[in-house]
């Protein structure tokens, strides 16, 4: 099989920069309360300062001993015959993702008084990781809030860091809520995890970094959440060298970006349940948006499906542990959606690997599911001695592997002398998968084939 | 929960090498067949060629520009406060082992005759795979013979790289006999796995490797099969930095280095299934014995717990996929067997990471098992509405997080008028497991914990 679909449409342009144009050294961030959203975030007043180049290299310098210059890879198997995939491993940074980069250099900017204060923090996963990790080792106190619903995994992680870890109320919007009371309560500074510069600065310094590692860049994919990385990283690259391309790829579940890019600006929307749960921030960050607005070449969206592939085939094929959110650029390859860059040196970047494992042991069976490689079969036997050794024997004979078979007798409709057998199947691939069928087909007319 | 267990001592140190002994530049290899083994290896006549620090560097020269440099990372958290644990990702190497590098020397130091002919191989997935790869690459036709019980997912890689596959015989012995004859009956040459010195001086490379990568190497731990990796490894390393400790480390099912160690020559002995099951190879090279003999500094053995620990901690912690022999050596730090190399620099070889995805699944969750993330309960209780509900408050209310509940009634031995149910239940570490255990007990005296 192809990596990539032939089938899919490209996505249509949603943004019309002209590659190459060159980026200016600065721009002038907003500093208006973004209008009509439909339900108010939680935001830092965006910053009177100007975000220009230097910001970035100044924090390269601030933070490089203390971040993990992160290897790339190149792939050798995704998106074979069709371009050159280059992964940058944001997944092996510490903390296991990019925000390292922005939460040191928050830190190593930060003045000694406003360190004895101590920072408070609530949000994703990731952030507050990177926050928690180099707030004890830059000896500033943290107190983190989390919701009720905050995984074991995760406020263990933020312990290890001697972080004081705060529960409180049903969701991470009503968490974040509680820490900006909370912060005033106890005199900290409240560190909000997106839409500040020095935040989009450090998260600027991988774009640097892969400047000096690739010389023959033709494009790079990003990640967008609430879109600080791929506007530090565009700052970045465009500045000094206009003529890579920069791509957001975010899930189709929360396309925030996608949308502020069509509605001229940040705009709340719905979020929907998805496996790459660290693109999740309902909004666009408003300096971001500014940052990258005329200047991203492209927005591109991917489905759970995909994503899903995506991050089995990191796995399987690259050996790397990635999360959801990270296998989104591949994700865009494989699907077929950059049909432009065929022969293209191009840069994916796989921003974080922080995925727990029982959730890694469900994504593993949706891949497989996606992949065709993992079948589910109800068939309907006579209900006799014998009649289940044959059917598992037939099942053998075509090379496929039982992985579970349950019988099904008391719920039957048709009478009490069959049985219903509910089978989960491992096939090499799709079509081995439709060849299994084809042949149970044949034997047992009243069986029923169910993809995943 | 500290990283490196407190209890275990350290196992007994079986070679007797002073480190810092000069390596011979070279060594005459054995040229006899091995004696007493209890069932006769399939092995080529131990080539009559010295193997020379010469022969690996040459190796390098030839295959350099078809291997991956395959980078090194300092592990985050495997090992931490103990020593300083590099990791060796051979994983990210083509085909996802180390045996890119012998397989390449192989077809690279080929003669066109030679070549034309044709190879036939057998064996582990790691080698086979290898061979498949750089044959295609290198216009070498590959038959393959495989027996019965290969997987699906293998056979799918060799035939990716347009290998002619034979099944035949029950286990990869019988395919391996049928293999010797089936070369010579379609003229084709065949290529063993083990105890060519063309492949010990191609994994030799990965010691040359390290020496350029890395200045303070104290020790180098290395999985051992068959032993050829190690050999090569520490030829190349032992001859040019004299004083850096070369461990290899196997597993306790298949300790087959070890015994050759104690027996002063290889002994085939009989193979337990284990994780690690790219180790499984019966009986030592005799080649890679003659090599390491006298050299190596110590041989270690882990168990199936420690290596599953091993595989979830460099999954989760070090965002990288390897295989159960890979995982070894990290193990061995865990499992606090190499008390004296505390506050050193370590390398860890992680040798492949060649696993498949549904045994992954499995693997997670035998390692959150014996992490005490992932416990059984039985719980009896009243047969009456509500019961179960403020069971499963309970276990949530202790911040537990409930995988699977099962309630059993019809084999039931007490009476009809309770309900046994098995949950598995996901918690934070083993002291929260115990903390469950003591809390349910108070409630439910019928209760019996049973860590997996």
């Amino acid at each position: 099989m192809s990596q990539v679909a032939e089938t899919e449409p490209a996505a249509s342009f949603l943004t019309c920069n002209i590659p190459g144009d060159s980026f200016p050294k600065e721009y002038e961030p907003h500093t208006e309360e973004p209008e009509e959203v439909s339900k108010k975030p939680i935001t830092d007043t965006p910053s009177k300062h100007k975000l220009k180049l230097q910001d970035i290299q100044d924090a390269q310098n601030r933070i490089k001993k203390y971040v993990v210059c992160t290897p790339v890879i190149e792939a050798k198997h995704i998106g074979k015959s069709f371009c050159n995939v280059m992964l940058k491993c944001e997944n092996l940074q510490n903390t296991g993702s990019f925000k390292a980069r922005g939460a040191c250099n928050v830190f190593t900017s930060m003045s000694p008084s406003d360190r004895s204060k101590g920072c408070t923090v609530s949000g994703g996963r990731n952030f507050v990781s990177a926050m928690t990790y180099y707030g004890f080792r830059q000896s500033v106190p943290i107190n983190v809030v989390v919701s009720k619903d905050c995984p074991l995994v995760d406020k263990h992680r933020f312990k290890e860091n001697f972080a004081i870890v705060k529960v409180h109320g049903n969701d991470r919007n009503d968490a974040s809520l509680h820490a900006l009371t909370y912060c005033d309560e106890i005199g900290s500074i409240y560190v909000h995890g997106t839409d500040r510069l020095d935040l989009i600065a450090g998260y600027g310094t991988l774009g640097l970094e892969l400047l000096t590692q690739l010389e023959n860049m033709d494009a790079i994919l990003c990640p967008v959440g609430s879109g600080g990385l791929v506007a530090g990283l565009l700052m970045a690259v465009k500045s000094l060298k206009p003529n890579c391309l920069i791509y957001g790829v975010e899930c189709s579940a929360v396309p925030t970006m996608t949308k502020a890019l069509q509605e001229k600006k940040p705009v709340m929307i719905q979020q929907k349940p998805t496996i790459a749960d660290s693109l999740c921030c309902g909004i666009a960050s408003q300096n971001a948006f500014n940052i990258i607005r005329g200047y991203l070449d492209r927005m591109i969206t991917v489905d759970e499906s995909w994503i899903s592939r995506a991050m089995i085939n990191i796995l399987e094929r690259e050996k790397m542990v990635v999360e959801g959110a990270a296998a989104c650029p591949v994700a865009a390859v494989m699907a077929g959606k950059v049909p432009e860059l065929r022969g293209k040196n191009i840069v994916c970047v796989l921003s974080g690997g922080n995925i727990n494992s029982s959730r890694m042991s469900r994504v593993i069976d949706r891949g497989m599911a996606a992949e065709g490689r993992l079948v589910k079969f109800s068939v309907t036997l006579p209900d006799v001695p014998g009649a289940m050794a044959k059917l598992l024997a037939k099942v053998t004979d075509i090379g496929a592997d039982v992985k579970s078979f349950v019988p099904e007798r008391a719920w039957m409709r048709r009478d009490i002398f069959t049985v219903s057998v509910n089978m989960l199947i491992e096939t090499s691939d799709l079509h081995h998968a439709k060849d299994l069928e084809k042949k149970l087909l044949k034997d047992y007319p009243h069986s029923h084939f169910i993809m995943l």
